[in-house]
Formats: structure tokens, C-alpha cells, sequence
């Protein structure tokens, strides 16, 4: 008994597939000068947001996206079965200070830049269960908070390797219902612990990036499904040095993901002018990108049918001054306009 | 549509309750000597657990808890569908560490002490969900990693205050099944954010009081029972003030939870002679204590239905230095012998 709406070991098929009811997304001034500017919600050019902290400036736009997709999905916040939050944050401070006002059921996760696709999975399955009919995923980052933490306080001015990706300073909130129109959330594919050996904490890319294939070849697998069955495959974040990998890994098993395939971090920021490096990076990224300029295509139409797999990098500095390599995993979704699953 | 299986807005009933089809516990020296020695499944005088650091010794004892609750399962790795983890460390390296030579689909939480109680939840309802048929909830805690990591490194020999808990070193793992003889996890009640304005990092008890209260009296108000319908209530951790707060506020709704409420900080350690202050905490004293002591009670019959209540300070030493209290939340399930909801 039991598993009856499983493909295989990692991915499920929701019987009855949530609707995507609502989303915002919440970005600072860089990512509010960057090519997506038309597509997010709010844009604060006060990187503050008026806190006088950097974290707890990310907490209000934690909170901000969240009353901002509710508002836009016209659910009141008790109308909310579910949260499922998470940030980059040591003890998800931004996400559990963001909502800690309300009366909220609350489910705090740990996944990194896989955070939002971990949170669409879960929220997603709690209605497909018949445990929830309304669930909010949100997630956040900034690049404040998160340079001070993973890497230098930007007081010290210090030097960005190549590789280095911009951790966005964004936060995004979609809404799930058992009811609307779509776009629908069909199948969940769950990451697995993927450490390719990688010890460079300035090249989450490459630390990401064989997380992201084994995702993306599992699904691809479990479901039956090649890229031609989609019109976007999205990963957050990997940017463009992951992204390379990404794309040569799919090479050599002589698959050509072509112009189907893109991703969050080479989205946010236009590289030439914004001097990201390697692109962006964080929860926040992804999770904007998708709670605006990928979420409005599919509304309007442009993308039908597409794979949004969030890519984590477990990233801790105590590790890697322990000499240890960086575990990093990638959760994935497939988003229809059809509620009809494939 | 949708939402079916809910009772209220925090507590839903299980269709098809799964059964706990194993359980270990792994525990260090200190723990070992307590009063609960006897249902530990490892006790290990060398805390170090053979490895080079607290970090690894903790990530160690996640590893073999999840190893020994499968094979007294007699069940597989590859059968698990879903594996639940979090820990106290910042990024949860303890969870993804003990996990990442595997390949098991694996969900990252956060919930502090709540940890247990919130993979048990999730992991419970992903099988009556029909995503998963077998689901595994790990969590685990070191004395040497977290006080470093929230209150002071050992080495400076710092005082404690009498209300501080003894971060218990142990781990525990529970594996559920769709099948099986029982124990059932058959509701699980979600928690929400409560801050009650504590700001005393070593008063995490008085801190976490008031959610393990609001949580407890949302899910008897919601499956709409009383304290003498359970055999134990049990929270974990609040040790010896957070639990007299709780018998208080309960008391001044004019409920004496008398001889049926205890606490995992209470249990695990003999305070007169072990020298913990106000008593055990972390993620691993109410997973040890649950996976050990209470289930193999339950499974002989001396208690018939539980509440297991986790309660999580979601403590960072970052906001207490910047004059922020501390967010709390606890998550519950109820535990029976019987399958057949009440």
C-alpha cells in the first residue's frame, strides 16, 4: 500500500495539481536595474528597506512578498494552510522573523538557493494530500547579509574571483490553491545530496552544477520526457559558469539542451554592464526570477510547459575551513499551464 | 475542494495513519549515564565518535542512527522515499554531511529542538498523502558543536546560568511505513511563530514556553479531546523552568495536566547528580528520548496514545546581539496504538 502516485525514486505526480493562485517578487536597486526590471513587483532602491540591519532588512521583503502575492491572489493571510519557508541566513532568521506577527502554520526549511523549488515541492503536495487547500512558499536573500556571512563584510572591499556569483538581493512568495485556473504544479522531483568535491566557496557554480543534472537526467527519466517536451528548463542559480556544466554534462550523454535551457542567475543581471562575474546567485534569485518574468510568460501564454529546479549549495563556512567540500542538492518542479499531467 | 483530511486550522487527521517501523538512538557518554540509559540503542563514552571535530562526531551520530533504525526495520536504504532532516548547525551540516554518500531523496528542515516533530510530521503526512510508502525523520545534537556555535567554546570555561540547558549529545531517527503493526502517528498538529519577547540565550526554556502552550491547546481544542484522553504528553525540550511554565499557563485556563505531562530535558538527564541546570535540550534529547524510552514504552504497551511535542528556540546569536527576542515555534503529532483515528 502506499506511493501509489510515484514514477520512481524521486519523482511524484500530483493527482489532483495545485494552482498557482498568486506570486510577487521583492528586489533591490541593482536587480531593479538589471533586464527584468518590467517583470518583478517592488523594487527598493533603498537596499534597507528602512531597517537598520541588513538581516532585517531581508525579513521585510519576506514579508513584503508575502503580503504582496496574497494581496495579488486576493487570500486573506488566514485563508494560509500552510508556510513553507527558508533563506540563506544561520537559523533562517529572515524567514522566521518575517512571519512571526502572524498566526501562521509554519514549516521552516533549509535548502539554500533550492529553497523555493524544496517549499513549491512541499506546499504542493500538503494540497495534493488533502491537507491543505492554500499554501505560500517564500523565500529571500541579500547581498548584504549573505557576503557578511558566507564570505567577507563588504567593509573590507575584498577582491570577487571570476567565478564569483552576486548574491541577489530579492525575495519571491507564490501562493498554491486546490483551486484556479493554473499555471499548475504537476510533478515534484526531490533532490539528493550531490558533494562533487568541489572546496571553492567562490564557485558555487561548479559546486551546483552536478546537482542540478542529476536532478534535471532524473526527472527527465522518471517522467518519460526529453527537453523537446518543454519549453523552458530553468535552474536558480547556477549562473554562467554552473550553467556551462550543466550544459556539457547533458553533452556528453549527447543530449543538446539548446535554447530550452536557461537560468535564473544569468537572467537577473546583465553581465556586461552590472560587473556580477560569474551572475547571481541566492534564494532570492531564483525565486524572483520565478515570481515574475517566468510566472507572467506562462500566464500570458509564452511558455506552456516548464522545469523549474532549484539549485542548493549547503555552503558552510565551518566546513570549508574544516577542509571539507560543499554538499549541494536540487529540487525540481514541472509548472503546466495544463492541469492534465503528462 | 481540497483540505479534507484538516480538523482545524493547525491539526490534521491521517487517513491512513502510518506505523513507526523503527527507531534508533544514538547517544554520548554523558547521556549514557543518565536515568534513560538502558533504552539508548548506542551509547558511546567517546564523544569525539572517532572523528576529528564536534561537526563530524555530530554528522557521525546522524549517520548511524539512521542506519541502526533501518536495520531494526529490516528495511533498505533504497526503500526510502523520503528522508527529513535538520539540525542545530548553521546550514544543517550535520543532516546533509550524514546523508551526502547516499542517494537518498532528501528534504532539509529547519526547526531547531522542533526538528524531530516537524520531520515526523511531514514524513507522516507525505505517506498519507500516497507520495511515499516508507519516510525517515533524523535529527541529532552535540554539546561541543552547539555551544560553540550559539553560547561560548568550551575552552573558555564559561559559567552557567541556572535556567541554561544542557545540550543533550545524541541522535535519533524514526522510519515510518505505510504498513505495519504500530505504532500510528495519526494527527499532526503544525506549529506557528511565537515570540513571547525572551531575549536570554540561556533561557531557552522560559522562551519556549509559550509555543509548546499555544500548540498543545490548538491541537486539543482542534481534535477536540482533553489531557486525560493520552497516556503522556510530552514536549521536548523545555527542561525544568519552560516546563512549570507550561503546567502554569495551562493551570490558568484551570487544566492541571498533572502526572500526565513531562518533559525530554526533564527525562534525560538525573539533575542532582549531572550537573545540566535546568535540564537536557537540542534536537537529539527529544529525538533520543522519543526513539528509546517513549516508543519502547509504546510498543510494550505502557503508553497507548501520546502527544509528542518538539519545541524549537529558533535561537541566532546574531539577532540576540542585535536586541531581538527569540522567535520559538512546536510542532506535534499525536502517537497511538491504535490505528483508528479519534
Amino acid at each position: 500500500m502506499g506511493a501509489e502516485k510515484r514514477l520512481g525514486r524521486f519523482t511524484v505526480r500530483l493527482a489532483n495539481p495545485p494552482s498557482i493562485a498568486g506570486f510577487a517578487s521583492v528586489v533591490g536597486k541593482k536587480e531593479g536595474e538589471g533586464p527584468l526590471k518590467d517583470s518583478f513587483d517592488i523594487i527598493n532602491n533603498d537596499t534597507t528597506f528602512g531597517e537598520n540591519s541588513w538581516e532585517k532588512a531581508e525579513t521585510k521583503m519576506q514579508s513584503t512578498a508575502l503580503a504582496r502575492a496574497l494581496d495579488k491572489a486576493a487570500i486573506s493571510p488566514s485563508s494560509l494552510d500552510y508556510v513553507f519557508a527558508g533563506d540563506l541566513l544561520n537559523q533562517c532568521i529572515s524567514s522566521s522573523f518575517a512571519v512571526r506577527d502572524s498566526d501562521l502554520p509554519f514549516y521552516g526549511l533549509y535548502g539554500a538557493c533550492s529553497t523555493m523549488a524544496e517549499g513549491l515541492g512541499l506546499a504542493s503536495m500538503l494540497i495534493d494530500g488533502g491537507f491543505a487547500a492554500t499554501t505560500a512558499a517564500i523565500t529571500s536573500s541579500h547581498f548584504c547579509s549573505a557576503e557578511r556571512q558566507y564570505r567577507m563584510p563588504l567593509e573590507y572591499g575584498g577582491q570577487r574571483t571570476p567565478t564569483a556569483q552576486w548574491t541577489a538581493t530579492a525575495a519571491g512568495c507564490v501562493i498554491l490553491s486546490a483551486n484556479g485556473s493554473g499555471p499548475y504544479v504537476t510533478h515534484v522531483t526531490t533532490g539528493q545530496i550531490i558533494d562533487a568535491g568541489v572546496k571553492d566557496a567562490n564557485n558555487m557554480g561548479a559546486a551546483m552544477a552536478p546537482a542540478a543534472y542529476t536532478t534535471l537526467d532524473t526527472l527527465l527519466r522518471e517522467t518519460g520526457t526529453t527537453p523537446a517536451d518543454y519549453d523552458l528548463i530553468l535552474t536558480g542559480d547556477l549562473a554562467s559558469t554552473g550553467s556551462r556544466i550543466v550544459r556539457d554534462l547533458f553533452l556528453s550523454d549527447n543530449v543538446d539542451l539548446g535554447d530550452v535551457f536557461s537560468d535564473c542567475g544569468e537572467l537577473i543581471y546583465d553581465r556586461n554592464k552590472q560587473d556580477v562575474h560569474a551572475g547571481g546567485s541566492g534564494c532570492g534569485c531564483s525565486a524572483a526570477v520565478l515570481c515574475g518574468y517566468i510566472l507572467n510568460g506562462m500566464r500570458s501564454g509564452h511558455w506552456k510547459r516548464i522545469i523549474f529546479a532549484g539549485t542548493g549549495a549547503l555552503l558552510s563556512p565551518l566546513t570549508v575551513q574544516q577542509g571539507e567540500s560543499i554538499p549541494c542538492i536540487c529540487h525540481a518542479v514541472i509548472i503546466s499551464n495544463e492541469r492534465q499531467v503528462i
